[in-house]
């Protein structure tokens, strides 16, 4: 049996094989080695490599093969990569690119680098990729791609054919034929699949869907792949504010979107506070950590200084000090779950919004339940470990109230941040944590100074 | 200027008139209010009503249109909604949907009714799903649709053409046909765009691109993701062991797959131990937030009990307790920032496994430069606002060998749960937390005992 999965495989060794070669500048080993392998394994390698070796290997593959080698690797290592390029030499290698991943790329550069590529760039292309830089990479004009197939409307379905011909070319991964009328306005599509089995001397009007949906240049990334998911779409025209078609969003872009929120949203989430892999450098994996930790050290001192003032009643009965532990962890974990699950629901606009009032009265309830679950076991183990009534009476009434203001807060600040512009997922990290163990401290002692 | 958007708003506005129309039962209105609107937005309003009411608006529509409203419902919701069914009206609406599609609704229903409904379906529909149905649902064979156009290798490009023609009611959304040879073995593919520019009398042999990926049946959905994620493929064909084209899946059922393991992973993370979301019943609400909550119970009622240990010490000097959140903090901080890391390159095989030595080297050059960092900062910090030099030292010394071991837990952990078949993500959420908590209180108390 043959080989189905022309996948290939990464290993240490294989790794290790082209170091050395790199060395010792064994060109026809490298070669030889990545012969047939594609561009997205090779640019998967290029990571284990510094720049400049990296570019010793991309520099031994044809040109074609060089732009979509540097195509796909990562942005921020692509930066480093860029400065051993010569504006020319880069120019030769987006010629063979689309519009929207030559965009991408030149944002990458400095203004007057980015001026000096352009300046070299094919005609067409240049124009194409001057329109697209206007954009900001996080809205559908910045995602879109020039190249697209257009069919006027009166055109039949011959003179379509004829068009995808000559653009065949420059033109890839293309599921359908916009139809637009003769002021560039959209009016729907022909999917390949009826163009195929059309007669060749029908309409484009006889045969063109007009019910298709269009992003506007102006929307928001995730507003785009909210759509596209819902409507599940492989591919969207973008047009602009006067209706006219100015390009076309890819499912394979979007699939970028969606897959970079949910590695932000997880970064914030564990108080990472930089884009960082684990691989980075151990400074940057440090200086990424830090100021979370500093947070936390912060929200640290002040719960020291805050027990500081209870310092009577501390020494009066140390064992108050044994259950902060476990008021505080309570706190944080209630916080987390309750703003968790809002930063999720902010997330899908699929659901009517039931108002601030509908959601903290639920969330009054989940956490009366859980806090009178939570409050009588630990009640009754603290009765059987310690044989304490009153301190673990003082324990579980505190325990209840804080998850029940943890809940509040969980639920209240993710939708405060969203209210004014900032990620609501700030929310379901170390933020909530901290003051939350803030908060646990205070319902605590306060519980204890009036009861004790 | 006309609306280019074709996306349907929900309101609040809307969804309580349709609900005041289903209880007048005025289905006029509900026939003029949802005119237009598209099947995954009725899908969107139908959340909003009870499963029964919403069986009243899915009746009011044309058949085919109710299986696609019924296609777009989340599998727990649609669940209940599919009890509301006899068999035999399952069948009709199933009989319009692709054969994915229909084996994920098979799935939801009992072993018993599955049997029943499959007796009604179109003969062929039946051959496919009853394939299909023998696949887990989070392997490519669960993620695939039978529906795909294959071509012979010996045919000619009008004969393809014919088969298009003679598919194209039953096959949507295929950008390529699939190119076997006579046992069905897959040789490649052509393109839809290749095909409608080559010349009608060429052979498919000519034209085809040989250099195709396909998956295996038993691939698990994940990777299924990351090879079209990586390769930017719209559709994969899949192939049985013996190499023959047994089926195909578009990027729509991956975007889904993405889509679920984020969240899942953030609620892993979150420490919600159901799938739940915000405007589910307050007592699956509870019932998912409870789990966790009792394991941070647990811990911090073994932290008590630890505490207790030290009540000599405590009672001595009271201050001690005042530093137990700030240790305890730091502690769980620095153990979800360390397992996030390793849980997200664990998902990412892109790059070479450097081997447990070279990651734990790495995490404690970067734990001493963070422990560094924060232990001076607290030491200086702590002399400030307590005036203490012997007690400030003691805490800085245990926070820095806390962000030691916690970094080392966090890191260890994932690590060792990938290992034995468990989502690493559990190490990012409230288990390494609790279990940072009592390390911290430990590693505390032993430096308090061994040095005041």
């Amino acid at each position: 049996m043959e080989q189905q999965i022309l996948e290939f495989e990464l290993t240490k060794e294989f790794r290790d094989r082209i170091q050395l070669a790199l060395e010792e500048h064994d060109d026809p080993f490298i070669r030889k080695a990545l012969d047939g392998v594609k561009a997205e394994d090779i640019t998967a390698l290029l990571y284990e490599f510094l720049p400049i070796d990296s570019k010793y290997i991309i520099d031994l593959h044809a040109i074609d093969m060089q732009a979509e080698i540097i195509r796909g690797l990562d942005p921020d290592i692509r930066k480093q990569y860029l400065k051993l390029y010569q504006p020319k030499e880069l120019a030769v290698f987006l010629n063979q690119l689309l519009s929207d991943d030559t965009a991408d790329i030149l944002h990458e550069l400095s203004v007057k680098e980015r001026e000096e590529v352009i300046a070299f760039l094919d005609p067409e292309l240049r124009m194409q990729v001057t329109d697209l830089l206007r954009y900001e990479e996080n809205v559908a004009g910045g995602l879109m791609a020039k190249e697209l197939i257009r069919a006027y409307v009166n055109w039949t379905v011959v003179q379509c054919v004829e068009e995808i011909r000559k653009q065949a070319e420059n033109v890839s991964r293309f599921y359908a034929v916009y139809v637009v009328d003769d002021h560039e306005k959209l009016l729907g599509k022909v999917a390949l699949q009826d163009l195929i089995i059309s007669d060749a001397r029908k309409l484009v009007a006889d045969i063109y869907e007009e019910d298709i949906i269009s992003v506007e240049t102006y929307m928001e990334d995730w507003e785009v792949a909210g759509i596209m998911k819902k409507y599940d779409l492989e591919s969207v025209p973008v047009v602009n504010v006067q209706g006219h078609l100015v390009g076309r969003i890819t499912i394979d872009d979007v699939v970028d979107v969606i897959t970079e929120q949910a590695e932000e949203e997880r970064q914030i989430m564990s108080g990472i506070s930089e884009n960082v892999e684990e691989d980075d450098s151990i400074w940057r994996n440090t200086r990424a950590r830090l100021p979370w930790l500093l947070i936390g050290i912060f929200g640290g001192l002040m719960n020291a200084k805050f027990m500081g003032l209870f310092e009577a009643e501390l020494s009066r009965i140390t064992a108050i000090a044994f259950f902060t532990p476990l008021i505080q962890a309570t706190g944080g974990n209630v916080g987390i779950q309750s703003s968790s699950l809002i930063v999720q629901s902010l997330a899908n606009p699929d659901f009517v919004d039931e108002g601030l009032w509908t959601r903290l009265i639920k969330m009054f309830f989940v956490a009366l339940l859980n806090g009178l679950v939570l409050a009588l076991l630990v009640l009754g183990a603290n009765i059987l470990l310690f044989g304490e009534y009153r301190l673990s009476t003082v324990v579980s009434i505190a325990l209840f109230s804080v998850v029940l203001f943890a809940s509040f807060i969980g639920t209240i600040t993710p939708l405060i941040l969203n209210r004014f512009g900032f990620n609501p997922a700030l929310a379901a990290g170390p933020f909530i944590t901290t003051t939350n163990d803030l908060l646990g401290l205070t319902v605590y002692f306060f519980t204890v100074h009036l009861m004790l």
